[in-house]
């Protein structure tokens, strides 16, 4: 018999939080949605609550409870001892402070959300390590990778990250200069937000990636290679010490590693999750990224080499340019060329702690909206 | 620290037997090879005695002792107490009885031969489970799936078999029926014995897997699937509950499975076999295989249904259609016709003892050969 999952989603109203609760939906009788946590969007909010009734709520704005549900602060909801597992999708590097009280509660955190990981990584795998809680990766790379590694201690050699390439895969450095936020909102294989369907155009969704990789798994930067894979069905492979690779598929759908995270380590059978049928797959393409025409790859890897602040620095930034690009201040080759430059001026702190990490953060997001506005 | 593994290698001079000790020779610290058995290269099986030095061998001929090593019956070998793993590669339904005889002693079988699980798989898995032994697969596909479950209970929904199509895979029925045996025996992607090599080329080969994997795995027939992949790097795939698919990839050459088998639950690391190149990939292709051109596929498949005595006549009459075949008295599309004749004809025995099931197979292969040569 398979015991209660107790859920709290935090970023229930956004693209993961919603397809979690698709997932929940289709096994009524083994979930319970215990907390659910949002922004701003207090309508679709208050439909959830009406259908999966919570004991907890807790939106930006002024606090109220909801048809019963108590609204709390997102510390106290993390620290609940009636919940068992987070999934942790909010926007951005909003995630950090949550993930952080998830990983001093010792809970499974089915983590969506990237930044936390690649800006504390460290403090976070240290907290979760004291507290006996765990980290169930979402990302599909991530999870392809967790999937692969089962079974498997100690073998790994190398990580192989597949790209989608975004929409832009291949486009000349011309064609770049002129992409619309429009055309970058379209994405060829996922359906997601707009700052990681930006962040997928530009590669520095995938350079964010390489980082968690490198914080979840222990694998070094230098053995984790990325391959462009505009069909996105192989989702990540991990290479073993014997030369042999392992590989997992399915069709682009995020539905697949949340529920995954969520019943780990089983394997539930959902009806509504579609199987990959061959007959119209024909070939499966891969090739070697173009670091010059996508450099926030390499600025990524780099700034997890580099370590203490830089990653923050990347993140802050990040966002902010994307910001800029979606309100046309800036073109879209500029995303990556003003992130390199805020990263160039930084000066790092080694063994940040947690508000030093926010601090520089929110620091280079301010640099960034200066420099792009002037 | 690893233990020194005791190996013998049965089908010592055959291309599996050749790269099972090149395997051992890339680590001489942790294997040591106490037992060979040859065919009738005896003049190879010296050489290998020169170099290995085993204490015991065993060789079709006049018996007599090589270098200080002493000739002994093949189920004296397989009952040796001072050997653990056996490969175990002797040629099609001859590999039948040693494989008996060493899962009756308990011993760690790294298979190669696949005829003796498709004609006694219930058998061989029963004296498995009460002798404590362990089958541990060679075959690429079989490693791979293997591989894929490592670490995955009960949580299998099917199996994918790549199967390479051979070299006339995009041929016409009117080229089939023109093939010489020179054209069969060049495979596209794999460097193996000549039976297995147009067994590859009918998909005869393919058929019999199924039926392995079967009896390997404990999977339904019907979701055994085979698909098409002409590049031979994906060489097998499993599909979970959940819908998701782990598959396993590397370069077509048998060391990979060998070193597998050998080194179990380990993975070694062997700078002798070669890493996969992605800047030269380019593409995986998948297809559904053409059954009407290749009907030895689902004959296969309805003699592993069918059970009783039948997957035995499908290897007699298989390996007595392939020396037709070669030898140019029967044309290749008849192959597959003449095993459908014997099987048709054929009075099964259900729930058949080992002698039963060698008699039976010997049957198949004097009526072919009968109706071959009229």
């Amino acid at each position: 018999m398979v015991s209660l999952k107790r859920i709290a989603v935090i970023g229930s109203t956004g693209s993961i939080g919603r397809q979690t609760l698709e997932i929940i939906r289709s096994f009524p009788d083994r979930f319970r949605v215990v907390a659910l946590a949002a922004g701003k969007n207090t309508i679709l909010l208050e439909e959830q609550v009406n259908e999966f009734k919570p004991r907890y709520i807790h939106f930006q704005g002024n606090r109220h409870d909801m048809q019963g549900s108590s609204f709390i602060s997102l510390q106290e909801m993390m620290e609940l001892s009636d919940i068992d597992t987070v999934l942790m999708a909010p926007a951005g590097i909003s995630g950090l402070k949550p993930t952080l009280w998830a990983a001093r509660a010792g809970k499974r955190i089915a983590l969506a959300n990237k930044e936390s990981l690649v800006m504390a990584g460290g403090i976070i795998n240290s907290e979760i390590a004291r507290s006996g809680g765990k980290l169930l990766p979402v990302d599909s790379e991530h999870s392809a990778i967790w999937q692969c590694l089962k079974g498997e201690k100690q073998a790994v050699s190398g990580i192989i990250l597949t790209a989608s390439g975004g929409p832009f895969a291949k486009y000349s450095r011309e064609q770049l200069e002129k992409v619309t936020p429009e055309q970058a909102l379209k994405h060829p294989s996922w359906l997601m937000g707009p700052k990681v369907t930006v962040d997928s155009a530009t590669l520095l969704n995938k350079g964010l990636e390489i980082i968690e990789a490198h914080h979840l798994f222990g694998v070094n930067y230098n053995d984790i290679k990325v391959l462009v894979h505009p069909s996105s069905l192989v989702h990540s492979m991990v290479e073993f010490k014997d030369g042999t690779i392992k590989a997992q598929l399915s069709y682009p759908d995020m539905r697949f590693p949340i529920q995954y995270a969520l019943t780990y380590p089983q394997r539930w059978s959902n009806p509504n999750l579609p199987r990959l049928d061959w007959s119209s797959i024909g070939c499966l393409p891969f090739a070697e990224p173009d670091t010059s025409l996508f450099p926030c790859l390499e600025l990524a890897r780099n700034a997890g080499m580099q370590g203490g602040t830089y990653p923050a620095v990347l993140c802050g930034a990040g966002e902010a340019a994307v910001a800029l690009f979606l309100n046309k201040h800036i073109p879209f080759t500029r995303i990556a060329s003003i992130i390199e430059q805020v990263l160039n001026e930084h000066h790092p702190v080694y063994q940040p702690d947690i508000d030093t990490i926010e601090e520089e953060a929110d620091r280079a997001y301010k640099r960034v909206m200066l420099i792009g506005t002037e």
